[in-house]
């Protein structure tokens, strides 16, 4: 079995292509991408658990129970189209003229949005630029991920190149995020493709393994939005024979999902607005998941524990705060931490510990938290961005 | 039954005393303050939820089990005696040292701190400051006020003159807050004297009352901490016939307590760290309280809404994607939300609104959010901060 990180991200996989342009929903910069598989597929989504949902995502998930062979993905960034009064009409709009483009169904179609919220969608622009989207599909997909960018300051892509037994398949990924990233989904798109021969079923299942295990786990400000959605394609094309069970290669497979989901999950969290740096936070010992799940979500989203981040602080005071409030069983005097590898807290006190080494360490550009509650065996671990001028300035000057 | 706003604070209660001193536990203002009472009090605290105390707070917790006749309240800033290795050692020496000064016994001393969390308390300097502490005790309560702050940058003072058919009672109040304030009590500290005539158990009851509807609806940052206290004492010197259930009189005291209450939680808001705006956030036409209750929390915690009322934007789309995640119960069909005066979202979608009118409401200095959910009859109200550069700088600037 082996793994290796390629160049590239959703063209790694034949048969899948890809195109972007300017449509003038944007300022200027590439608005709206097209992926396109040439062979039929299997596909999963999963989607914002937010209550208000934007009509894209609404669309998508009714469609995704039809267990639709997905061959065009279309995309815009600069609106939302949520909340708006042509939201349906606007999705309508866009499958039929990329069917039309394609000569395929319109089921067999997914959109995706993202941007301002309320604003009608100027859809003309996006159904004009379906001709040249078409037109300039290639195995380039770096436009794609310029296409789905808002406030990202980097375009995130991730691929694999996977070997089991001498069958080889392909993975890979684009995804956007920035602002309003929070566990439990926020707007955040991923796009992922691959040509492992796999169910429907499966891939399915593989697909939410890989977001619990990732894009759930980090943390910018706590915000989920309308639009969210991690969407996977496969091929089938793959020499494999095809994954109908949890057998050893969906195991390969699914870890391989997981580890590029991961990658793009990190590098949301290092473009999270005003972000300065990543901070690991882990939590082992626990006597139940959830426990470790409350206690790693809490010093996640802890503002104080965010700017002290920021500021290089190594104040395991806010840390112990966070874990105080955060409704998770612990004790106090069983409870140790460390940040980096150095004790700071343990048995209920500030451990004696050389304060100038962990100062020099919060320097680094990669923090990692570490709580050991020693009373289980559960844990749970998240990543989230620190809380900078820049979060504020990015945020107070966006304007409706 | 009359009302009046009166200068002073915990002072305006016969019989009440206070006085600080500067005793070396922060740079360079007054660090300890006492409250003296002449004539024996009931009382009555609400303390912290989080789950590690500060050891001031354990020891209060034990002794108001107790139905003690408090005299005196001695507190300090610069340092949170918690997570510590001498906090209870520390809080013993002080109240041994006061109860000598004043002539009165241990159990009859309240305490509290506030400031950084695990270190040492070097309380031998609150034991010598005491001598002066006792020595100067007046009818000023200004100097306490100051004693009590930490990053606050103005005290906190409130007080009311009433008057129930003639008979005249006095309620007075300090708080201090600033950052970590949140909900369920954050690093708040708020003193409260009364003369009014009433047993522990009423003053208890109206002491809950009040709190649930005032520094439990304020939100500055989300954190709680391990020192949050309220706590009153009333003299019973007031000619009313003693409060012994909830008749008239109770009613109107404890929706003057409330008045009091809400007040100096406003303050606290107004002073969060970095804080430029207070917007109030009613929450009206829920299914139950508790779906106001948790649509009201969502927007008052959520760092896009804060930011956006920072950068004076009516970003309503932020507003109904904190609705959208907060978990209650509600209909997007049904539900409006409104800023200021101005229907901005109604049925589903944005509506159709005089932008620039509500572009100038922004700039008040106090901002106010609507959301009618328009499918029952129960309400929520909070207040909260917005979040500035500021924030970030006095959190990510403040070592430990």
């Amino acid at each position: 079995m082996k793994v290796k990180e390629v160049k590239g991200s959703i063209c790694v996989v034949p048969s899948i292509e890809a195109s972007a342009v300017y449509a003038g929903l944007t300022k200027k910069k590439l608005d709206v991408g097209l992926i396109y598989s040439k062979k039929p597929t299997v596909s999963a989504a999963v989607f914002t658990k937010n209550a208000i949902k934007a009509a894209p995502v609404i669309y998508d998930m009714a469609l995704m129970k039809k267990l639709p062979d997905i061959r065009a993905v279309v995309v815009n960034s600069g609106n939302a189209n949520a909340c708006n009064s042509n939201g349906s009409e606007a999705v309508d709009a866009i499958v039929t003229k990329t069917a039309e483009k394609l000569g395929i169904l319109k089921e067999q179609v997914f959109v995706a949005s993202t941007g301002i919220i309320g604003e009608d969608l100027p859809y003309d622009k996006i159904v004009s630029a379906l001709d040249n989207l078409t037109f300039t599909l290639s195995h380039n997909a770096s436009g794609f991920a310029e296409a789905i960018m808002t406030t990202d300051t980097f375009k995130k892509e991730y691929a694999l190149d996977c070997s089991f037994y001498g069958k080889q398949f392909h993975i890979g990924g684009v995804a956007k995020g920035a602002g309003m990233i929070h566990p439990n989904m926020a707007t955040m798109l991923a796009f992922i493709t691959t040509d492992i021969n796999i169910t429907h079923d499966m891939l399915d299942r593989a697909l939410r393994e890989a977001v619990n295990k990732s894009f759930n786990r980090i943390s910018v400000d706590g915000d989920t939005s309308t639009n969210d959605t991690v969407f996977i394609m496969s091929t089938n094309e793959a020499p494999n024979e095809k994954i109908e069970n949890e057998n050893e290669i969906y195991r390969f497979f699914t870890d391989q999902l997981t580890q590029l989901c991961n990658n793009l999950a990190k590098m949301i969290v290092k473009d999270g607005e005003g972000a300065t740096k990543i901070t690991e936070v882990v939590v082992v010992g626990a006597f139940s998941k959830k426990d470790a799940e409350l206690i790693a979500r809490s010093i996640a989203n802890s503002l104080l524990v965010k700017t002290a981040i920021f500021g290089e602080d190594p104040n395991w005071g806010r840390i112990v705060d966070a874990i105080g409030y955060s409704q998770a069983y612990f004790s106090i005097n069983r409870m140790k931490v460390f940040i980096g590898d150095t004790l700071v807290f343990a048995y209920g006190r500030r451990a004696d510990f050389d304060k100038t080494k962990v100062e020099a360490y919060m320097k680094n550009n990669e923090i990692k938290i570490l709580v050991d509650l020693g009373i289980g065996v559960c844990t749970y671990n998240m990543w989230f961005s620190d809380l900078s001028y820049d979060y504020v300035k990015i945020n107070a000057e966006y304007h409706t």
